[in-house]
């Protein structure tokens, strides 16, 4: 395909020494950690975005903190770009490297260190997976909230680097919200821990900041996170409308009302084709709109909240109101709503925006990309967490037809900048990465970008940490 | 009394200068906003940490993000320190000026801008006070949920230079939880917005970082924060105790098993006392140590929210447990909790520590905090919110007694020393301002801090904002 989206030209003075900072690199990293035959370095050329790739100089994937310190004192040493990448499901390219690159993977630290339940948190490496660590606590009533789709394969470090968030998320907020510290190597190799197991710090927040800074003020190698108790109970509801307007109104109503469920994500009519016919969930058909609300607590609470909830579905015209019966019936219920991305590649290729917005705008932000895909005369599926406002339209395309992809990239950055101009903003988990790096121009003054890329400055004067990423490549300091 | 905290010698050149600078900042601020008479500067020497006082060049009380702005261009052109100030009520010297500094006060900014029920937040003024959101939406059944102490009088603005918490933080976070943007004057007099109505944001989160950075990095001019839907019920609930630990080991255990209350306050016999004798609140006076315990939601939520608490205190050995029997009651517990500082204001001069630890050292830190005080021979109060480990003593002496005061003030870093070494931090709540500055080394290795202070520089990188504070003066860049 054309490539709308240009990188940085590589550092010919790192290309030409390849082969000698290979050698070093392997002094560095135990035996079969070092990544550098041409083919096995094509898994690490690209990540969830793939409509772009570059074969990186090499991969490392050190198993200690203390190896990722020595990559990055030498790597710092010799002006050489590193790229970080957990287990490279990124879908905005934050994990796609450049041909002058190293690649320092994370996959390999998976150990769990510490699970402490008297101060409820657990401390893990960077390349657990984000699964991984609910299921290490489950058995004892705990799990660790932020539920990205993508939860079996994405790594905790990926998570931290992205701040991302889930279909939970709505009560338990993003990673941000559950992110207690972190074990992070700057760039000149200098190991630093941020925050603990206590509340708060005094100093600034610098793990806010890291958190969501994709990979660009240093490697995080630990972290602790929090574990919260599993709530009694838990019940997803399907409610059915005949309109995708109807639909998230009645989503802006429920939160405007001050009731937050556990969850509220919305199915317009092809993404519930779509995830039904690969899932066989039970989700109706006969619908234009799908919210699956997922309510928690007692019976009692439960209950309470789901009359509500009806009531205010009512005056939007709610058709169809259908709990899950059982536990397995909910399991499939939120297996549909998780394999969407999935169950969506099976049929044709897709970009996935990540546009949020103010939820009273959320049926207008719904119409208006609706008219921007039909004027492309492309289709869409929008599959999304509607109760944070954070919108996912999937927008199908044929890869291997560059008209095709033009238009689909083209049409994408449309719907972005219709959800800035309606009060959003770009992103709501998926991170900048290289796909909206562009577009950041469109959100931010020039003068917020250089106070941002001023900080950047601070952690890596020389932006060899994920460079082309995040910062239009124009107007760089 | 002594003074072991040091001030950075004032700008010679700002001071000779005072006459002319005065005459200038007369043109950037309406009539009679500008303070400069000896006598008018002295309500504005000190704040909630009144062992230390500086007189200030003036103050600007400017009524507009573009007079502000105007004053921060002409400080930073001439190299003027500015120190903002909200209500003055920081309890670590946070608004304590220095000689050759002009105060930028924002009590005069007091305007709630945009009340937006659909997207659940309100848009103030840097000087609205705390409880002033929550009036505002009160009878629409919504609130503003961090809730210090001083909520009467403190300011959102003091509140995000801070990152404030109070009592009900334990459920709704602090005030980086519930902030989602802010209008930020820049050290130079650019205006930049930070973060918005919508979830998240893309690039690195400067809103997180500017939250509780102590007026270090610009001038917050306007808040957006996110309003709450009020709770269906709210019912405190007392539990006594024969001993300190036996409350702190409940309150870990409470915690531990996943259980979050909207609040847990902790009072020894000493806090119990004085606050009783001032606000008659009905608390018991043969116990050791009170936890004020909040549950809330519905009838049936509370009783079983409450059970399960009741259950693990029996295992706690709890003596006494009683719950309020009217909303009156309720309102006067929570009275005596949150008037604990003014009520030992009036029976003694005391310094207010903030340290905060994992929960489950809370029983070892009271322990060891009551034998640090009897080795100084001094007394201590405690009250402090203990569902989150933030740790309140409050020290008393004789402020006209030097001998006392260093007494006071040794001990309160041994205190603070004693936080760090258990997992813990030097403030939960109140900040380092100039009060815990010089144990900043005690918790963080220079590596740590310069790179906050490189992050400061890419800010302000001639350190005119708020300049005494935060960093420890011996080993800044």
């Amino acid at each position: 395909m054309t490539e709308a989206i240009a990188f940085l030209p590589p550092r010919q003075a790192v290309l030409s020494r390849r082969a000698e900072i290979l050698d070093d690199l392997k002094e560095l990293v135990p035996a079969g950690r070092l990544v550098e035959e041409r083919n096995a370095l094509v898994p690490f050329e690209t990540d969830g975005f793939i409509a772009y790739r570059r074969r990186p100089l090499a991969v490392v994937l050190p198993e200690t903190t203390a190896q990722v310190a020595a990559v990055m004192k030498y790597c710092h040493r010799y002006g050489i770009p590193v790229v970080p990448r957990g287990a490279g499901t990124s879908l905005s390219g934050g994990a796609i490297p450049q041909e002058d690159a190293v690649v320092l993977g994370l996959s390999a630290m998976t150990r769990i260190i510490e699970v402490d339940y008297a101060n409820r948190c657990a401390t893990v490496q960077a390349g657990v997976t984000n699964l991984a660590i609910s299921d290490a606590v489950g058995a004892d009533g705990y799990f660790y909230a932020p539920d990205p789709s993508s939860q079996l394969a994405c790594t905790i470090g990926g998570n931290i680097a992205m701040n991302s968030g889930g279909a939970h998320c709505l009560k338990y907020g993003v990673t941000t919200n559950n992110l207690l510290g972190v074990k992070m190597v700057l760039v000149d190799g200098t190991v630093v821990d941020l925050g603990g197991k206590h509340l708060d710090a005094e100093g600034y927040d610098l793990l806010g900041l890291v958190c969501g800074s994709e990979g660009q003020l240093g490697i995080v190698t630990e972290a602790t996170v929090r574990l919260l108790a599993k709530p009694e109970g838990a019940r997803p509801v399907l409610f059915g409308f005949d309109s995708a307007e109807d639909a998230g109104s009645c989503v802006a109503d429920v939160i405007g009302a001050g009731i937050i469920p556990v969850a509220i994500e919305f199915m317009d009519k092809p993404a519930i084709e779509i995830c039904e016919a690969f899932a066989k969930a039970g989700y109706p058909l006969d619908v234009e709109a799908l919210l699956i609300v997922e309510v928690e607590g007692s019976e009692a609470e439960m209950d309470a909240m789901l009359a509500a909830i009806v009531e205010i579905a009512k005056r939007h015209g709610v058709k169809i109101v259908r709990e899950s019966q059982s536990a397995n019936e909910a399991a499939l219920i939120w297996k549909g709503r998780k394999s969407a991305f999935g169950a969506t590649g099976r049929i044709a290729d897709y970009i996935c925006m990540d546009g949020t917005v103010p939820l009273s705008q959320l049926a207008y932000v719904l119409r208006k990309t609706s008219e921007i895909i039909d004027r492309y005369g492309l289709r869409v599926a929008n599959v999304f967490h509607a109760g944070d406002g954070n919108m996912h339209p999937l927008i199908l395309y044929n890869i291997n037809d560059p008209e095709d992809a033009a238009k689909a990239e083209a049409a994408g950055m449309e719907i972005l900048k219709l959800c800035v101009d309606a009060g959003g903003c770009l992103t709501g988990e998926h991170g900048v990465g290289i796909e909206k790096r562009d577009l950041m121009l469109h959100q931010f003054t020039q003068v917020d970008l250089d106070q941002q890329m001023a900080v950047r400055s601070a952690f890596d004067a020389d932006w060899i940490l994920n460079p082309s990423k995040v910062f239009p490549l124009e107007g760089r300091g």
